[in-house]
């Protein structure tokens, strides 16, 4: 494709995002697919015969956004915010634009050295010490992984650079909370640690890592002569947005050797608003920390942020230097190569820079207060209207909720079947089109995960949401849930 | 930033790109900074109060481009080509605009089926056998962690669900050729085998895995109670483009019980073109395969195609199911995020989609054609003028060569003084700012290495660099050079 071409066609591209955007709360937020629909709507092969023509946006309209859960809608939610914000947006399609790859510095010394400044902005606006550097990664998944494995050397005395795991006469164990992110025991696992040697730590009532049950597990594997190698705490679990308590399980980490990584993926965005800080207070005691820009804070996906203290111990872990990647100037910079498993990266500096300074903090600050007041708002609706329930303290704005009525026996629904009034109202809910909320688990019981931060989500949004989830509880019950009465 | 402040920018944007790619051959293509000087440029802290006007093409034309080595640049020949053909960058730009994630198949049912149809596609023009199947990684680095972690898990019988590597009797091992990229070594470290269990094959005259070799290491750690897990093969190594015999080392994995992994990273573009399949004889002997979408073929970076002939054993490896994340379709549908490292993943398909289908088939392969011809004529250049030393077979598009002149006692210049020699002509041909040649070494010498395939490079632009390659050796030596004389 020549740039004329490009031009011609990345203006209608524009345009069309541009009114995708402000358009999209008049869309159904779910997707109205059945598997195999949109797959079917491609040839079995690629064209023999190209067709620079080819209208790319009849595309997205015909094939692509029919097949799409619409994550920048105001109804969205679902997961987490995942907000792309439109200045961010033009940095990631400059970044496709410039076309340029970071291997070593050389290779793209702008790339290495906005990322590095950009990285260090954001800590400043989290409040963090300068004791921590930062590099971009694509997600939290891959950021914990990368904690892990430097655990693992770290506690290994660099098995590595010897016989490797296999080598050791002691297993390491790595501990976390029962309500870690999936992330965590998937990359204790690729760490190579084992079922065996990965412990689920206790929680308390607000869905919290236990200190104490931590310190028992630790002095437990000690005495059976295993190696405490991590404890991996988490800054706002998925489910409920528990806050595990950093600065005890840091004292705990720090007296007992141990790595300690903070999964703050989603909640780390808070940090922005000095009020929210003390949920990760003790997050110094830390060695590694990832906070997701792609979340709530809105940098489009993928932006994950991967702070350490030590990046000597990451560089060790990670690096390479193949002749064809050595450049006369290694010994004066950063080669981000060695600071995480890819040795290509995209310049995703950009879309962070240009939406920092597109917004500016204060922006990004009055949005996400925007987000914990209707937070705040519907947990008030829900404690005041009769068979609701919040089920975890909402820390930010993420808030877990069943509802529970009174059967005709005079107790309230329970078991199986508030198990199926919670996910018929969820789903009367999500097929409105207008909102989509998530179900999920807690103590083994479905409930209604509903979290707040589109970019779009105004408070109106909020009450419509409200009004659906009371219209949804008050329609003819569904057949499972008949047959109880 | 509002559609329509995005609108303003987006179409200021496209024609940056569209000018900046039409006018690039009249840029430098070797960034022209000194560490630190665009880091320089931005401030220490992020700003207050954002600036939605602020002219982000200034920020290109004035920070970042200058910070820049110009990967799309037609004197491009160092690393490998990323093409980034401008119908990619269109499908990366709908990407962006869109904002999903996949995490489940219902989170962006078109980002998983295009996804899975897409790489189907180049699996048949690669012609590869209907036994694999595709799934889009960042890179060869990540694709080749996940098959050593397949790998190790394989020669385990799933040792990640029981005691972890710690708890084996035996280590295993990892078999690679002396010129396997430096991501296939961090793989098997990254993975637990550690240094002592990793076995670097020797090479034959063309700098490609000797078989009998590998059987004789093979053998060798069997007899002393050794755990041989896993071969990598590369298709055309990034040092000289050599061709491992994946045949022979096929039928020798597979009689073993290894994992056979094949690295055709950079080569494996190549093999859209039926001439060239020769090349890879004995792939479909392998259990997993890589192959750079963005690199020769020309899908914007990063588009990393992994494929695999047992999907059941990377999802096994790979998978988490928490309730957050099941869907009631899951029974139906492929959950990506069983594939690889990261659970969020972007909608890379589209830019592989687009490319296709705006280019065709046939196209491509005459770019690569056109790329393969051109090297053949700077390879006849070399050969038919005395001093210049072609040094490996040229198998596609790179040449590695020296010029080793005759110094007054009559015998060739060798050992330090050609080292010098080299890095001197190289980097005056770099100086120019009109190419930029690899500087890498074999067999403990320095040599260039010219990859040739950037989009716009024409014979004419080859022709330069010869020039220039010619110039660079006529001119008066660097002092080192003169005091041998």
């Amino acid at each position: 494709m020549t740039p004329e071409e490009f031009r011609a066609h990345g203006h209608q591209l524009i345009d069309w995002i541009a009114d995708y955007r402000a358009g999209i709360s008049k869309l159904p937020v779910l997707a109205q697919v059945e598997p195999g629909e949109v797959a079917a709507k491609l040839p079995a092969s690629a064209p023999e015969t190209g067709d620079a023509g080819r209208s790319l946006v009849s595309d997205l309209d015909e094939i692509v956004v029919p097949g799409l859960s619409l994550w920048q809608h105001p109804g969205f939610f679902n997961f987490f915010p995942a907000n792309s914000e439109l200045s961010s947006v033009l940095g990631d399609i400059a970044s496709a634009g410039l076309g340029v790859i970071g291997l070593s510095w050389e290779s793209s010394p702008a790339l290495s050295e906005i990322e590095l400044r950009v990285t260090d902005w954001v800590r400043q606006l989290f409040g963090l010490s300068g004791d921590w550097r930062g590099v971009i990664q694509d997600t939290a998944s891959t950021s914990t992984l990368l904690a892990l494995l430097e655990a693992r050397e770290h506690a290994s005395q660099f098995s590595m650079s010897g016989g490797g795991l296999a080598a050791l006469d002691r297993p390491l164990v790595a501990y976390l909370s029962r309500y870690a992110h999936s992330s965590v025991p998937k990359a204790a696992l690729l760490a190579g640690f084992g079922t065996d040697h990965i412990r689920w730590i206790d929680t308390d009532e607000t869905f919290a890592m236990r200190p104490d049950a931590l310190a028992e597990a630790i002095a437990a594997d000690r005495a059976a002569g295993r190696v405490p190698a991590a404890v991996v705490a988490t800054c706002g679990t998925t489910t409920t947005t528990a806050m595990d308590p950093l600065a005890a399980i840091g004292e705990i980490a720090r007296a007992e050797g141990l790595w300690f990584h903070v999964d703050a993926a989603m909640a780390g965005s808070a940090m922005i608003l000095p009020e929210c800080r003390h949920l990760w207070e003790g997050v110094e005691l830390a060695d590694s920390l990832v906070v997701n820009a792609h979340k709530w804070l809105g940098v489009a996906f993928d932006c994950s942020l991967y702070y350490v203290k030590d990046p000597a111990h990451l560089e060790r872990v990670m690096s390479t230097n193949p002749s064809y990647l050595r450049s006369a100037h290694d010994d004066d910079v950063t080669n981000l190569r060695d600071w995480g498993i890819p040795l290509g990266r995209r310049f995703r500096a950009l879309k962070l820079w240009f939406m920092l300074t597109a917004e500016g903090a204060e922006a990004l600050r009055a949005r996400l207060r925007r987000d914990l007041d209707n937070a705040q708002w519907l947990t008030a609706q829900l404690e005041a209207e009769p068979g609701w329930r919040v089920l975890a303290p909402v820390h930010l704005q993420t808030v877990c909720v069943r509802h529970e009525p009174t059967g005709r026996d005079g107790g309230a629904l329970s078991g199986e079947a508030l198990d199926r009034h919670t996910r018929a109202w969820a789903e009367r809910v999500n097929a409105t089109g207008r909102a989509w909320v998530s179900l999920s688990t807690i103590e083994d019981r479905w409930m209604v995960r509903i979290s707040i931060g589109a970019l779009e989500t105004e408070r109106e949004h909020v009450e419509t949401l409200w009004q659906e989830m009371r219209a949804a509880v008050a329609e003819p019950s569904a057949p499972e849930i008949r047959s109880r009465s």
